[in-house]
């Protein structure tokens, strides 16, 4: 029940209500996606529920998901399959296990990687009695946690799961508070960049699979930031604090970012005009092969004689010689990519699709937002040899993976499409073109399943002929097998096609022909 | 940090590791099950820490999973994705679409269904600021408010997904606090009984399919129960009530049934003698056939001329009439079947598989242990036409269904299957005899992986020939590709099965022969 409010506070949520309305009507004018202006309804419904208005019967519901989640309806589903099986049959074609793991964890095992900025986000359970649990807010804390507690050094596994952060929901930009984690991980005392390469591969592949236009996989090194910061004067103390300015070169120009650094982050002139030549080394040589720039950046005098650099600078070339001979030929080497160094310790990565949205209803939409276009990375990993050793400090597990931006690919997925994607896989349709013959249905419906045939009849004793054809023409079922008393009494059935591409017009009569 | 103890707790958590360590110890000897053994052991670790004792130290984890919960490692992954390969190809013969719901609804769209009662078996969501959610409990509320609130009221889905409650876990039993529920449901506005042999269908071809061994669909009817309580002088406020009596008679003798509703539910002997020629119809007229038994039924004096009684028959015995054509020879009219009354509200059924487990290793420990051997249910479902309702008064959505207990299909197959599942799909392994073939390994994994085979290298440089072929053992990779110095010189490759099953070694030998 509805707390009394004062008037003041009755005229605020009126007011509230009534911007909510507009905001509604605007969007419905504009012909929004239903699912936002949903989310406005709703909290119109909240509001005005608030208000303790009439709207809501006692014993009435308020019929919504979560903040920040939604469901995913039969075409959605329908797509996300499609997606996940690719993906899947690419890991399984690099030979990986998969597992899984519980929802939860405890609480203690969550916060030991992300103290106390990462649990601002995290979903605690309320203390029930018992432990305290908390939600994951990834795979790769849950990974390390079953490697430690199992003492596994050795595994090749993926995991497909949904992952929980208290973030702000920005649901039109496809930030969910539940969403798809998909994680590919070698764990395991391998050779010198072995495992990378494989990883670079699995993206590789999967992109080029995926059809997702143009993209490529930037490649740097955690040794080689270090050594770059260190020959430009900058103390490692802020290493994670001018990485996440360096990293913005993506996205924001030199000038803007130097001057982030400078105000912000008091580096002198000096120090960014060094950092500078050398985080945009490949912006400055455009044209250069990723070994000729690397190769050009060693015979740099500092940054050349730098123990750090060096030692990153040869294992990136080995793993260039790798992809080389595994065709991996999106791979381009990026001295300003910089992400995710809280843990990562060699080589990280990172994939973007830059044109991907391109010419598609959500390029339009955003255009007209005045928002940026394109989604941001659609892969990223790296070698992370310290994160198992946290659980157990007796074992050490060196590990490498990918996670993929799995929400991302299904949204690129679903902008691209041409066609939508068909909610079920029904191949035949058995129709009835009199009344009574609801048994003569189920007979054919059994011999067709019986032989592995996808098939549906109507749920109906007596469905209308047109009713019929409508729903196979709606839900795309290729074929209707249609029988009637006629075709009873003759011993056949009517096979009847429901959609020919035209293209294929004449071929496919000319085969209907020569059946007969 | 544990607080401080007195002497007298001191003492008993002593007593209590010290029990818990001779458990262990015996389940060793026992060579027990290894979760089993490991749930106890983490027990014991929860105990020595309360203690205060040397074990932990500061910042090590208690490396474990929530209590009731548990991993799936690579086999168990790999056998639970064989089994729902099966599930869901038999959905999909069947014209189902599927969806996907968040893993916590608002509190209150749980709390509707479940009332108090099961209120106390909800994971809770802490309260960190908006909105009040639980984590679901079945996966049935959360389809009825996605019907309600997209207002459906027209779909065949079926959904896959992991649901949670509080309950007394018991590991060895499979009962867990984490745990899959595999759904399919038909909401729509259809003919009498179509939709049921739809779901019925299903189960009888899923269960064949899965070949667990002989199986049975329990079947009956919610006002072919009301008739019979009726007759025999019930009142309907006690129908959930003696319901949960009747329904124990599938693993109960009838006279501790009767002893327990004239003791405890105060019926009188007469009641439960009139009562116990009815719910017993099945078991005292063995020999008779379905529509037999509800025909003999009919007949009866009294249960003939009940209104309720005779409209439960008749929908029954349309529904047997379509089940015989569709060829689900295993449904069994069984009138003592009672079970999900609260809100079933038309025919109910429930499958059973009593020999399962006969000749399996958990056969044999439960045996041992003096628990009753064999599974429960296996798949249940029914009509339920009030429930979308429930969410708005406005929308009548007939539904029917049927729920897989997918946890104890995996653990039948789990123990029926003859050899462990793989748990990789590697089709080749590309092994070196020689060191410095790196690169060799690599361009012949690029051509294998090209051509859509799935197919690993070892990740060293320069791994030894011996455990290359232990790997591909172990795993069981069906081929090998062997390469050389000789072989790259002759531009060959050795291509070498790992296994050959004994009966087709002839076979093989002359196929390799006539391949030359």
């Amino acid at each position: 029940m509805p707390a009394e409010l004062n008037a003041e506070q009755r005229k605020a949520l009126e007011e509230e209500i009534k911007v909510l309305g507009d905001e509604i009507r605007k969007m419905k004018a504009e012909k929004a996606e239903p699912a936002v202006i949903k989310e406005r309804v709703n909290k119109m419904l909240e509001k005005k529920k608030e208000l303790g208005g009439t709207e809501e019967k006692p014993g009435k519901f308020v019929l919504k998901t979560g903040k920040g989640t939604r469901d995913y309806g039969p075409a959605q589903s329908a797509l996300r399959n499609s997606v996940l099986q690719n993906v899947v049959e690419t890991f399984n074609k690099y030979g990986a296990e998969t597992i899984d793991t519980p929802v939860f964890e405890l609480r203690d095992v969550l916060m030991g990687k992300y103290g106390e900025e990462g649990g601002k986000l995290v979903y605690d359970l309320q203390d029930q009695g018992g432990e305290l649990l908390s939600l994951r807010y990834d795979l790769t804390v849950p990974f390390a946690r079953y490697l430690a507690m199992n003492k596994i050094t050795n595994i090749t596994r993926y995991q497909i799961a949904k992952v929980y952060r208290r973030d702000q929901p920005v649901m039109t930009r496809g930030r969910y508070r539940e969403f798809y984690q998909c994680d590919f991980d070698i764990a395991g005392q391998y050779d010198l960049m072995l495992p990378e390469s494989e990883c670079l591969g699995i993206v590789h592949e999967l992109l080029t699979k995926l059809e997702i236009g143009e993209f490529f996989i930037n490649l740097n090194h955690r040794l080689i930031l270090e050594g770059m910061f260190a020959v430009s004067g900058i103390s490692p103390k802020d290493f994670k604090s001018i990485c996440s300015s360096v990293d913005k070169l993506d996205k924001t120009q030199w000038v803007e970012v130097e001057e982030e650094m400078i105000k912000e982050k008091f580096l002198t002139k000096e120090q960014t005009e060094k950092l500078g030549q050398l985080v945009r080394f490949r912006e400055l040589n455009s044209g250069l092969s990723n070994l000729e720039l690397l190769e050009k950046m060693s015979q740099l005098p500092e940054l050349g004689q730098n123990e750090k650099f060096k030692k990153g600078a040869e294992e990136l070339k080995v793993l260039i010689g790798y992809l080389d001979v595994d065709g991996v030929t999106s791979v381009r080497y990026e001295p300003s990519l910089a992400r995710g160094l809280d843990y990562y310790t060699g080589a990280i990565y990172e994939a973007v699709a830059p044109k991907a949205l391109e010419g598609t209803a959500v390029e339009k939409s955003e255009e007209t937002a005045g928002q940026p276009v394109g989604v941001g990375s659609v892969a990223a990993g790296g070698r992370y040899d310290g994160l198992v050793n946290m659980f157990d400090a007796k074992l050490k597990v060196p590990c490498c993976g990918v996670s993929f931006g799995i929400e991302r690919l299904f949204a690129i997925m679903e902008a691209r499409q041409k066609n939508t994607v068909r909610t079920t896989q029904t191949e035949v349709y058995v129709a009835s073109a009199q009344k009574n013959l609801v048994l003569e249905r189920k007979k054919l419906l059994r011999t067709l399943r019986a032989a592995g045939i996808k098939s549906e009849m109507p749920l109906k004793a007596n469905p209308k002929l047109l009713t019929q054809f409508q729903y196979a023409e709606e839900r795309r079922i290729p074929l209707v097998v249609l029988i009637g008393e006629r075709e009873l009494q003759e011993g056949i059935v009517k096979l009847r096609n429901v959609d020919v591409p035209l293209d294929s017009l004449v071929s496919t009569i000319r085969d209907a022909l020569a059946a007969l």
